[in-house]
Formats: C-alpha cells, structure tokens, sequence
C-alpha cells in the first residue's frame, strides 16, 4: 500500500498570536477580527526564486502544517456545537493529515517576506506550499452545512 | 532543522482522465468543460466517519498528492506563456512539496463514495485532506496578476 508522502518546510510563520489558544474560533471572533490581523511569512531562501510574480496576486492560498495539533480525531465537536461532526466536515486541526489551508490577503512582498492579512495562524506554523488565489477557487452560491445554522454562519 | 511531516491518503480519485496528458490547462479548456466534468472520491474504510455532515456542504477543498509530478522546479513556463513564473505563482505539479488543491462541487454523498463535478484530477490521484468550502474562502475582489493577461484570464 501507500505509505505516503514526507513534505518540508518552505517557510514558517510570523505571528503575533504565541498559541493555539491566542486564536478565537472564526465564528466566536468579532467582526473583521482576521480581516485585521496581520502577520509575514517568511519563505525560506532556496525557495525564494519561486515566488517571482505572486506580488501581482491579491489573495494567496497558504497550506501549512498543522504543528501543535495532536491527537487526530474522526469526529469532533466544534467551538460552540453541540453535536460531534466528521473532522472532514469541519476545520478543526485534529485531522488524520494535521494540513491546514488559509486564504490570505497579500499585503506586500518584500523579496522572500510575504506581509499578508487576514492571518489566523500561530506563531512559528511551518508553511507547506504558497499558491496563487485564482476565479476557480471563488464560488459564488454556497451551501455551507451546519456552519450555516445559528452562530457558525458569520 | 525541521525534518517535515509524512502524510498518508486518506482516499483516491476516481476520474475519466488516465494520464496527465488527459487534462487540458485550465486556461486552454472549452468554457465550462471542468463545470461538466465529474468523478468520484472514495474515502478509505478507516477514515469513512470523518465524512459525517460533509454532506450539507455544496463545495469541498480536496488536497491531494501530485504524485505524477515528477522533478520539481522553482520556476515555470505555465501552458501558452512565453515567461518564467516562479512556482509559488501558479498552480503547476511541479513544487518543492507536490500538494495540490482542487474546489469540487460535491454532487452526493454515498457512503463513503463522494460524488463530484468540477473535477480536474487524474485517476487514481492521492487524496490527503477533504474540507468544507466556506465563506471565509470565497473572495469576492481578487486580482490574479499575470493570469489576468491574456488567455489565463478565463
């Protein structure tokens, strides 16, 4: 059978938040918390030459390592749920591949330091792959699940 | 130094593209021809109960393994551009760490036999990671720097 895939650091975060618990759960945030929360990331130099021309993007997919997760779970029950979901249904770190996915606004890039906003990463998070936010990843008319029913839909 | 992080499937892709040859570049596909393409994703036994209330959400983000990539490059000549990019920059296989990421419409789910559209993964392709698509994801004024010239724009 598979016996997977060994991936590496290309960059790591910098993040005012120090901890897994310095970061509220999108829903319990107050309005346009993240759309304020600013950070960089810094691309290691043997992979600097790869971000030529992602400055001309303004939103970028950052997919990281989930470092501080532990224990993975198939079913978990989120920040102000009651009824335990699949983790693939959710966000939650505790995935059977600890690979997290944020959409970030790219504020700026300063040869191999990315300043972007919209962060909701710790401090330190090793940063897997970088890739341009394009129009197939915007989808217009979305049904969202139980996130859509009471305070998951902000 | 930090030694990364294996990562094991989670499940595989069933589609009607065998090869990479299979697959136009987005940019070159007929108008919607990626909409009307659909597959299945099957979910391994071991990890079927993470799928639970997946089935609410109209779109997943499914990471996956480009594991018919091949060498990896820092930069690249994307389909019908004349100029390097760097790899960061666009959505090519061949990245320092081969992880890729679709937005599928997930169309139903049986089991643990997820039907979707939109599918632009070949047969038999890893899957890593499955997520729900939410409103964090979806941005609504981006800009897509070289992509927006020319043919990339679509």
């Amino acid at each position: 059978m598979n016996s997977g895939v060994r991936f590496r650091p290309v960059g790591v975060v910098s993040s005012r938040f120090r901890e897994p618990s310095d970061l509220p759960p999108p829903a319990f945030a107050p309005p346009r918390f993240f759309e304020r929360s600013t950070g960089e990331i810094e691309v290691f130099s043997g992979y600097a030459a790869g971000l030529d021309g992602l400055e001309g993007f303004s939103h970028i997919i950052v997919l990281f390592h989930f470092h501080r997760a532990g224990e993975s779970k198939l079913k978990v029950v989120p920040p102000g749920e009651l009824k335990p979901r699949g983790v693939f249904a959710t966000r939650s770190p505790h995935r059977p591949n600890p690979l997290g996915l944020s959409v970030l606004r790219l504020l700026g890039r300063k040869g191999r330091i990315l300043r972007v906003s919209g962060l909701d990463l710790i401090d330190g998070t090793p940063v897997l792959d970088i890739k341009p936010y394009t129009v197939r990843d915007r989808k217009s008319h979305i049904r969202t699940g139980w996130l859509q029913r009471g305070r998951g839909s902000r």
